[in-house]
């Protein structure tokens, strides 16, 4: 088969440790990596594009989409849903599109459950007290809300060995580079190349 | 335990598919990779320092090192010794230190067997048109030589599903960057990475 199956990028990454920023660097740079795009059943806003930003759906689609298990995860916030479906993801993959998952742990853990090959990706801050004047660099935040979040980086940060690709964002334009480099790698494994240039490599190789 | 220990990369191409020029781009890129060093009995040449273009050694020394199998492997040349040392090599991934091999597929197979964590990349020409256009290019060579090499060019490339990265060198400024994604990427890898910043991840993880 010369088709080549692309790969699934899960990227987690405690609040304030710079994934935005990161994502859209390599984004950017890696214009064949997609964002997974989500279905809602929320109403599209100005601008929003069905298919780019979202998958408008209606509310019987979604549940019947619910019902026989498609969603890798979903959720309803404030009276919509939101999920990631599996059979998109599989059709996408299929067309040897790499995707990006931009999830928290856990759903790191359904995502590799379901597609075992995803390669994880873990964006550290380079300490606790970084961590923290970024968050009150936001200045929108109250104590409250930043001890929270505090609390729940170091939650998350205590499952960072069960990862593939640990960066530390610690200087930016380092964190790109690497990011870009776990990804870029991927596509160099061996044995996706030798599928992806199989009909190149037979005709240079010693005719039988 | 604290210390990072290095990977061994194994860069394996048939000539003419610029593996010179993309190492060379890599360690300008990369200076923390370093070159194998080999161990010679020749004489130094003008400029060449010992322990950083090669080990110079004399005959006796070299023979001891041989009858206790400390080379990976060794060749003699119009009378002179050349050859790899194992232990010089435990010695520099245990300083942490990344070190490029550059061999042939046969030196790659030595190296994997002693060393079954080295890193292998192949780079490989786009045709075999291109290959046998740039070894014709050189100019210098015979005929003979040519299809010496591009038989020899055939058989490497025999071997190429035995390799963990597969760079086409189409582009150079793309091989490039896919080099240096590879070597860059092994070093964010969870477990070294998780070892190599274990306290200040133990200082982001809940308190115990």
């Amino acid at each position: 088969m010369s088709q080549t199956n692309g790969t699934i990028f899960i990227v987690v990454a405690p609040s304030g440790a710079g994934k935005t920023s990161l994502v859209s660097a390599l984004l950017q740079a890696e214009p064949s990596v997609e964002l997974s795009v989500s279905y809602t059943t929320r109403a599209p806003r100005q601008g929003e594009e069905n298919g780019k930003h979202y998958h408008f759906s209606d509310r019987a689609t979604f549940e019947n989409m619910i019902a026989t298990g498609d969603f890798l995860e979903y959720a309803e916030v404030y009276g919509n849903y939101y999920g990631t479906s599996k059979r998109w993801l599989r059709e996408r993959l299929a067309a040897g599109r790499d995707i990006l998952l931009e999830i928290d742990w856990q759903g790191a853990r359904q995502v590799r459950e379901v597609f075992p090959d995803a390669v994880s990706v873990f964006i550290l801050p380079p300490s606790i007290a970084v961590l923290e004047a970024r968050l009150r660099g936001r200045a929108t935040d109250s104590e409250e809300v930043i001890a929270r979040r505090l609390s729940e980086a170091r939650a998350e940060i205590d499952q960072v060995a069960e990862y593939d690709y640990l960066i530390v964002n610690d200087d930016f334009e380092q964190a790109r580079l690497d990011l870009i480099s776990v990804i870029r790698s991927q596509r160099l494994r061996g044995e996706r190349q030798c599928r992806h240039h199989q009909a190149a490599i037979a005709a240079m190789q010693t005719p039988a």
